[in-house]
């Protein structure tokens, strides 16, 4: 071989690591109560940095789920096959009991542990993480049933992973889907057309259709449906009690810009088997138990994302030189880098806050109620709606190579804008904020003492406080501002823990650009005296 | 058909418009010089917003280029197989001019006329422009051998699209490629290290590789390579004069997250036949005409996308309802609608003002070459790093409709980190902006001259001009401030054109917006007074 085509300043693989050696991580799982989980953590980490969990991930990506809605004799069947190692992200995530295994343990911090290995384990690939989010999520809206929950709560929070149509009885555990949209509403579900008409034995029979069910592999599903006492909410098994199939007919699967591993579908009742949920006409109540926990999941997701885009951009400015120095060295790569450190330790820390208040709130804490209460809706407002630009710049730091699928870096770029999509969107979202504000003014109090409890460290933080003050009495046109001042809202959260928990260098700089207008409408775009050395240095933990 | 089954809410089809119908870019090329183009730039955004040309571009993007390494007997071959509606593709951009044409047109305003136009035709499937671009951005590089120039400039110009591996001299038409970095240096082209022996008859023998050379199908090549007397720039054909193919052997097409209609590859040269193109060791100043020519492409790409992103979120938003009524009559949706336009109508103002010193920097005009200069490194650094939020957002408008491939909206989105890649990643860009106003100080002057055209037009822009030459005084960091510094740069510009030259109710806005502070880190977050109603009805001019 020549000399000219030898394969120099090419930066090694990215494996061999400990996705969870991120100390703004770390230090919240023992700050929030589940410091004990940190062995089990690691373990995962090592995992998620391996090789062969990249491997996994890469061709559960690349091989996507294939409907095959008839057997070859003409049967209809509505299965979905999958790469085996999609099965193997299941089984770890399930095995790790990240899907609904905390509603079952007594212990403080569980939900908090299971965040913080959400969050870890997202790395490898997203895709797979919606059934699993769905099933951890389905237990608060399942619980307005107590004889289905005391039935199919042990399956849903059962670490056995038993993938495969059969009866829920017969299985050693069990995932769980939502089926909320419809093509003619969206999230406007009160425009929903399905019917569900009593069977006169306490069931129900559904006729109509859902616009976006995912992972419809899954075992049971909530759904929304009109009842002869207005919107409900159901569960529908995918096989019925009788070993048959319920009529729940995929039409086809959605052709998604990202999380392709992962199938989403557009599906039919036929008259399909359901149990009510909850009262009739309560639907949407019963129902919001289950968007609110899956809206936590949004916002680890969005932490998650942002940590492995600047893992892997910190990885290769580090090994990679250009213009005679790596360049990590470089000033303005050093500003990018930093700049996107802030912004991911900014995300992981109000994740992890908000899922201590999900531990808390389980075990009856009412004040955390509040706090999450308003707290999600912010927050999934926000760091998903970051998620898309943060993707976009640590894709840039590998240059042309970062637009090439081999990087992965395509794939956390395409998966970046649907976590703001799901679960209602970013105005959404923002217009949720004001109606929790409005119907429950002790959840302003609350989202205001927890901010308090930075109060006087920072002016930045103060002045935008006061100013979020004035801007909440001024009622006028809140709709229009609705996202300047749920983004402000997050902002003073993120930058209160940051204040409180990070060291001066994050919490400095975070508040000076993103409170204190020193900064500009892109990454790197930190002002002057930033300290990027420290910044670096903490988030460079999990590059080999 | 149950009526539960019944498709309702679902927006028509975006079919049937004119993708010219935008006054933000019919003022401008009014302005710029060429007003007399507006029919032909009708004709062509009838045809771009027609359902058939839609067509052409969804098969061309799903039906990707295939690489044929060699023929059925085991000959090699190179060749890049394309979708036929590719080949309709390039035929309308190049019967319409959008290639090398204006280089070969006396009339001032040629240049004009064709960015408005690739501003339009884009917005139908961004890949085709790649090539479309490098032949047009090859000319100027070309002039520095001035036999070649004449012998290829002719036929780089035509407007006959002539497709296939043939002598160039038994061709109708010519596409120019464009090879510059390797596996090692990206963009430190120094770094390259394929070599050009000097073969005695005045040719060259080249051996080494390309890492990325988009539409390797091309005719003739631009590229790299060091020659005895240092880094030089040749002229490489496809097919050699003899008739026999030039040894330039694809070792296999890139997966790209985006652009997946145009064939980007990895080339080795096995002692490849070129020409030289001004003298050796010059190579870098000889190419970078080219790669200035290519950046105004990258801006104005950079336009189109915007405009495709905002015309189908307000189509989107004026056919479906949600909670009662219209989401563009929702006061949220309408904040971030006026604020996607906003975005739109300052980078399709600032493409149209380079157009325009493009073209008469092409006349002869000095005081234009400073300004296109520095303006192009600006803009090009802050209209590319808009693109992916932008893209992101307008995605978004749609909610989960968006997240489908069968929207359109993916494509957009995956195409969107694109430009501010190529030609130099964001910090590239940046930091060539500190290096033009290094070396030439009198671009600094050209580009306060601009801006100062609407000095007193408003405070914000007074404010943020003065404070840009506070910061351009201080040399101190400038690297690691440099996004800081273009970024303001590029909206004192933006600010400057559209005061002078858009109605009130944008450029009060975007000054308020963009410079005021009065402006969140997501779109939708304009401030209170803004009138949503008369940026919106510039803006919907495109739906249908």
């Amino acid at each position: 071989m020549p000399q000219t085509h030898e394969v120099t300043n090419q930066v090694p693989p990215h494996h061999g690591y400990d996705a969870a050696a991120d100390p703004a991580l770390l230090e919240a799982l023992a700050r929030e109560g589940a410091g004990r989980a940190a062995p089990e953590l690691h373990r995962l980490g090592v995992l998620a940095g391996s090789e062969q969990a990249a491997e996994w991930g890469r061709l559960a990506n690349e091989n996507e789920p294939v409907l095959r809605t008839h057997d070859r004799y003409g049967h209809r069947i509505d299965e979905v096959e999958f790469h085996p190692y999609w099965h193997e992200l299941m089984h770890t995530a399930v095995s790790h009991g990240l899907h609904a295994a905390p509603w079952a343990q007594d212990e403080p911090g569980a939900h908090v542990a299971r965040a913080a290995k959400f969050i870890v384990w997202s790395q490898v690939e997203a895709g797979h993480t919606c059934p699993v989010s769905m099933t951890y999520a389905a237990v608060p809206a399942l619980r307005a049933a107590p004889a289905l929950a005391e039935w199919l709560e042990p399956l849903l929070a059962s670490r056995t992973y038993d993938f495969g149509l059969r009866r829920p009885d017969t299985k050693r555990g069990l995932i769980a889907g939502m089926s909320m949209t419809e093509k003619q509403g969206g999230s406007d579900v009160r425009a929903n057309t399905t019917t569900a008409v009593p069977a006169g034995d306490g069931t129900y029979r559904l006729t109509g259709h859902k616009w976006f069910t995912s992972a419809p592999m899954s075992d049971v599903f909530l759904t929304l449906a009109q009842a002869p006492g207005g919107l409900s909410c159901f569960l529908l098994p995918r096989v019925l009690p009788d070993g048959t199939r319920n009529r729940l007919l995929l039409q086809r699967l959605k052709d998604k810009l990202g999380n392709r591993s992962n199938a989403s579908s557009e599906i039919e009742y036929d008259g399909a088997f359901g149990w009510l949920v909850g009262e009739e006409g309560r639907g949407v109540a019963t129902i919001i138990e289950m968007v609110n926990t899956t809206r936590l999941d949004c916002v680890l997701g969005g932490a998650s994302g942002m940590r492995l885009g600047l893992i892997r951009a910190v990885h290769h400015a580090t090994h990679r030189r250009a213009f005679g120095k790596a360049l990590v060295d470089q000033p303005l790569m050093r500003n990018v880098l930093a700049d996107l450190a802030l912004e991911s330790e900014a995300a992981t820390a109000v994740a992890m806050r908000l899922a201590g208040a999900t531990d808390r709130v389980a075990r009856g804490d009412s004040d955390e109620a509040l706090l999450r209460r308003l707290g999600l809706a912010v927050t999934k407002y926000w760091v998903c709606k970051r998620a898309p630009g943060h993707a976009a710049e640590a894709l840039e730091c590998l240059g042309g190579n970062g637009y090439v699928e081999d990087s992965g870096m395509p794939r956390l770029y395409r998966e970046a804008p649907l976590s703001s999509i799901w679960e209602g969107s970013g105005n959404v979202a923002a217009l949720d904020s004001l109606r929790a504000m409005a119907r429950q003014p002790e959840t302003v109090e609350a989202f205001f003492a927890e901010v308090g409890r930075a109060a006087g460290a920072d002016r930045h933080l103060d002045a935008a406080v006061a100013g979020l003050h004035k801007q909440l009495a001024d009622p006028a046109g809140a709709e229009y501002r609705a996202r300047q001042l749920t983004e402000t809202m997050a902002l003073v959260l993120q930058a209160s823990l940051l204040l409180r928990h990070a060291p001066a260098a994050v919490s400095d700089a975070f508040c000076a650009s993103r409170l204190g207008g020193e900064h500009g409408g892109a990454y790197g775009t930190l002002p002057t005296g930033v300290d990027t050395g420290a910044v670096l240095a903490r988030a460079a933990t999990a590059t080999v």
